[in-house]
C-alpha cells in the first residue's frame, strides 16, 4: 500500500509500505482523510523532534522511517479475532495517543506519551492497523472529512478545560494558526463573551473571524497588549499562548486580568527569558495543555456531531497523498494563508 | 520620637523624627514590637527596590527618607475624632497594605500596592500614625510580640490559599528563610501530610523541623529533586518557591506531581531562563502569591489566637531600636542562623 513515510528532515517519501500484521485486538482501517498537523510540519522542517530515530520509542517499540499522520478517519477493513465493538464497514476515527495506561486518565499522558503517526506508523497511508482501544465510531452526522478534524479539535477543547474556563468569560488567542483557530471554536462553544484573536497574518485573522473571533488584532501593526486593554481594560479572563515564542508569552501574561490564566498550548522550541515577578505583581497564573484526556476526545466527537463545535472552517486545502510534500508540507511552510490541509486517501472518501 | 529611617542603601539612621499629624480617621500607636522583614533587608542591602526615592509614591504621597518597619504591634495612644472602634490603651496590630480600594478585595492588591514602612513611615519607631482601616485588635491570648508576627504569618497563609491546598496533600518548601518557615507553619495548619523543606543551611533546616517540616534536605549536599522523589515518587502536590533564583524555580517545577502547583512566593531580582515545555510535559501549574487579602489578615489573627498557627518559633533574636543596624540588618545579612529578629521599642512592651 501507499504511504507518506518520514525518513528525515525535508525527506518525506510517498512510497510502497508494508501493512502491519493484524493482531487479535487490532482494527485495520482504510484511511479516507488525514490532516497535516503543526507537529508533522515541525518534523518535516526541523525534525526529528518527536520521531524516534536512534532507538526504538519505549512506548511503541518503533523508530524511523515511520509513516506520519495522526489526525485521520476512515472505514474499517478488517478486525482482529478479539474485536467485537467494530466490524468491516464501520466509519471510525482514531485517538492516536499511546500511553502506559497505569495512571488515572487525567494524568496518564504526563507519565509518558507517544502518538500513532509520530512514534509508530500513522494515517498518511492507504491502510493503518491500530489497537481497538484507539478507535472511536463516527456518528452518522459526521462525514469522514469531519472525522479527520476531531483530533486537533480535541486539543482546543482540552485547552479550554485546562483554563478552567466558565461561560461569559473573555478570551485572548495569541496566534491564529490551526490550533489557535480551533481554540477559538472551543471558546465559542464554551460561551466566551469576547474572543480576541491576534496574529501577524491578516489572512489568518480573517479566518479567525470566520470561526468565531469577535475581535482581531494584527500584532505586527499594533501593540496587542494595549489593543486588548482597549477592549477589556482590566485584561481578559483567559489567554491562550499558541505561538510559542518569548514575545507572545509575555504578551499573554500582560493582557490577562488579575487572577486570570494563561494557558500554554504551543510547543516552545527553546527557553525564554521570564521574570516570575510578572506573575507575582499581577496574580496571573500559568497553566498548559498537552494532547487531551480520552474523555475529551469522545466529548469532542459528540459536540461536533450535535453541531456545538464547528471546526470545518479551518480547512484551507484538500490534496492527494501523492502530492503531500509539495501541496502539503511545502505549502504550509510557505503560505500563511493555509491553516488545515486534508489529505484525501482511500477511494471510499 | 526615635525612629529607624532609610536614607539609602546601607544607610539606615536611628534618629529623632517628627510624629505625623493625627487625622480624623487616624490612630496613633506606640509601637511595642516590630519585625525585620526580608523586604526591609533588601532595601538595606540593595535598595532602593520598593522605597520611593525620586518621586512621591502615587498611593501614599511620600518618599524617602522614610521610617521602615511593616510588621508591628503596639498600644493605641490616641485616636482621631471620627475613630470609634479603637481607644487609648487598646492592643493592636497593623495591616500595612495601602491600595486604591476600588476593586474587589481578591484583586485589589494587584491594582496598585504600597506598604506602611516602605512607601510611608512605618513601625521602626516609638510612635506611628495610621488610618484606622489598617488597625486590627489583638485578641487577649496574643502578646504584643505575637502581634508583630501576624503580618509575615499572613503571607504564609495566603500562599497556602493560592496553591488551592487541600488537607492531606504533600508540600515542598524550597527555601527555609523566614517566609519559608512561615509557609511550613501554614501548611501544617492546613493539614499537610508531608512537608519537605530544603535549604543550603543546616541551621535553617533545623528550624524548619522545629516549626513543622516532616523531612528536610540540604540542597547543597544532595539533589533536592531526586531526594523529594525518594519520599514522594510522583512528586509533591504543592511546592513553594521561596528562594527566588533560577535553580530553585526549576527544582520546584521538577519536584511537583502532574497537575500539581508551584506557588512563587519569593521576589526574583532578575529574569530566569525558563522553558514553558517544562509545564506542558508535566502538567505542573505556576501560581504566585503577593501580600494577602484583608480577610487573610484577620483569619491569621484568629488562627494564631486559637493556637492553630504557631509562628513564634521563627524568632531568633530580640534587639533594641538603637541596635537595629548592627544587631538587626547586619546580623541578618551575615548570619544564616538568623530567621526573624524582633525590635523591642516602647517601654510598655
Amino acid at each position: 500500500m501507499k504511504a507518506a513515510v518520514w525518513y528525515g528532515k525535508k525527506d518525506i517519501r510517498v512510497e510502497e509500505r508494508f501493512i502491519a500484521q493484524l493482531g487479535q485486538n487490532d482494527v485495520k482501517i482504510n484511511v479516507a482523510w488525514a490532516g497535516i498537523c503543526g507537529s508533522d510540519l515541525h518534523e518535516y522542517s526541523h525534525g526529528p523532534i518527536q520521531i524516534p530515530v536512534d532507538k526504538e520509542d519505549p512506548l511503541t517499540g518503533n523508530q524511523a522511517p515511520l509513516t506520519m499522520g495522526h489526525e485521520f478517519a476512515g472505514i474499517v477493513e478488517e478486525v482482529g479475532e478479539n474485536v467485537t465493538k467494530y466490524k468491516k464497514g464501520d466509519r471510525v476515527t482514531v485517538n492516536p495517543g499511546v500511553t502506559y495506561g497505569v495512571k488515572d486518565d487525567s494524568i496518564d499522558i504526563y507519565d509518558g506519551y507517544a502518538a500513532i503517526g509520530l512514534h509508530t506508523d500513522g494515517g498518511f497511508a492507504e491502510t493503518v492497523v491500530v489497537n481497538e482501544k484507539h478507535v472511536y465510531n463516527l456518528p452518522h452526522s459526521l462525514t469522514l472529512e469531519d472525522g479527520a478534524l476531531i483530533e486537533p479539535m480535541a486539543v482546543g477543547v482540552q485547552a479550554i478545560k485546562e483554563a478552567n474556563f466558565r461561560i461569559g468569560q473573555t478570551v485572548a488567542i495569541v496566534g491564529a494558526g490551526p490550533i489557535g483557530l480551533l481554540t477559538i471554536v472551543a471558546a465559542k462553544a464554551a460561551g466566551a463573551s469576547k474572543i480576541i484573536a491576534m496574529d501577524l497574518s491578516d489572512t489568518r485573522l480573517e479566518k479567525a473571524k470566520e470561526v468565531g473571533a469577535t475581535h482581531v488584532i494584527n500584532s505586527g501593526n499594533l501593540d496587542p497588549v494595549s489593543e486588548v486593554k482597549k477592549i477589556e481594560p482590566d485584561g481578559v479572563d483567559a489567554s491562550f499562548e499558541v505561538a510559542g515564542v518569548e514575545p507572545t508569552f509575555k504578551q499573554a501574561v500582560q493582557m490577562t486580568k488579575a487572577r486570570g490564566t494563561v494557558t500554554v498550548i504551543s510547543i516552545f522550541a527553546k527557553p525564554i527569558s521570564f521574570n516570575p515577578m510578572s506573575l507575582t505583581t499581577s496574580g496571573v497564573k500559568i497553566t498548559s495543555t498537552f494532547a487531551y484526556e480520552p474523555i475529551t476526545f469522545q466529548q469532542t466527537i459528540d459536540m461536533m456531531a450535535n453541531g456545538q463545535l464547528k471546526p470545518q472552517g479551518i480547512v484551507t486545502g484538500r490534496i492527494e497523498l501523492d502530492d503531500i510534500v509539495e501541496a502539503g508540507f511545502e505549502a504550509l511552510s510557505n503560505d500563511k494563508s493555509q491553516a488545515k490541509i486534508l489529505v484525501g486517501i482511500s477511494k471510499e472518501k
